[in-house]
């Protein structure tokens, strides 16, 4: 398996298996094609025998430049359990950490039992939100329409939490 | 009427009235709630009597430093032919401009005439595409799944486009 970062030519393969690898879910309004243009530097897709099997969509905070963000990370089935996904994450991670991130977020459904168990796996804690829904914390009608969402923070610096980073994490909270 | 940067908390606001703006049509899912957080510094909303009535979503590219890109705008239909739109862009304008942006691009469907007519008069040049719809040139299946877009491209330095300008922008084509 090679890494390499995103190009827009990529969108169409992507676009076109999207639904399909999200068992049938309406995915593609979510990942518009700006995100294969503007932000390919901390973009990437996984890729074997010249077919795309994965991809991680993230990019730099413009708000706080300390901070990443995933968006979007998706596996074919066929290639799941391999490891593809902590691979895509661990390139993110070096590469927004060269990019002077020190911490990296992303957002889950509550329901999405496999995807917190990842994020834990790949270092990331989970935020006090405003609910506990089955022993996890979560944010209630983060998306705006009932939606609750898991939001997951894992820092990159070395040696923990210090003071520094609790503060950038308490300007984020204090910004939402 | 007032203009200010985004701010989380505008989020559930606007995607509450986000379909009714469109007249029904189903747009939540393009505005994801993480524009409302990391890209605050290039976004902006137009308040009056402390009512959100119009509002502009952008960011700087981070593959292309000097191109600033316009993802969602929104006018409510009681405010329409104010020039909301056009205040909230050129607001957008100065802002990019001053993070060291060249140029601005923005994206619409061949169909939203309305649009055209409006990017036209902000002073945005339609980019050559693979066909010509309607005398509008587009970039066919844009979208991934068959769908035409017509692009649009402003020049924010003074002067004309002169050869720096155009490397910029031949730099941009071949990497769609």
């Amino acid at each position: 398996m090679q890494i390499r970062h995103v190009s827009p030519h990529d969108y169409n393969d992507i676009i076109s298996v999207l639904n399909d690898w999200w068992g049938g879910r309406q995915m593609v309004d979510m990942l518009p094609k700006l995100f294969f243009i503007h932000f390919q530097n901390t973009s990437f897709v996984a890729i074997e025998q010249e077919q795309i099997i994965g991809f991680l969509i993230g990019f730099v905070s413009q708000t706080y430049p300390e901070e990443a963000y995933i968006h979007f990370v998706g596996v074919h089935p066929d290639y799941r359990k391999r490891k593809i996904a902590s691979r895509l994450y661990e390139r993110f991670f070096e590469t927004v950490k060269e990019k002077g991130c020190r911490l990296v977020r992303c957002v889950t459904s509550p329901v999405n039992r496999t995807s917190i168990a990842f994020h834990s796996r790949m270092g990331f804690d989970i935020e006090k939100g405003d609910q506990e829904i089955e022993g996890v914390s979560v944010f209630t009608n983060y998306d705006g329409r009932g939606g609750h969402r898991v939001l997951f923070v894992k820092h990159l610096q070395d040696g923990g939490r210090n003071g520094d980073e609790r503060s950038v994490s308490a300007g984020y909270q204090a910004a939402k």
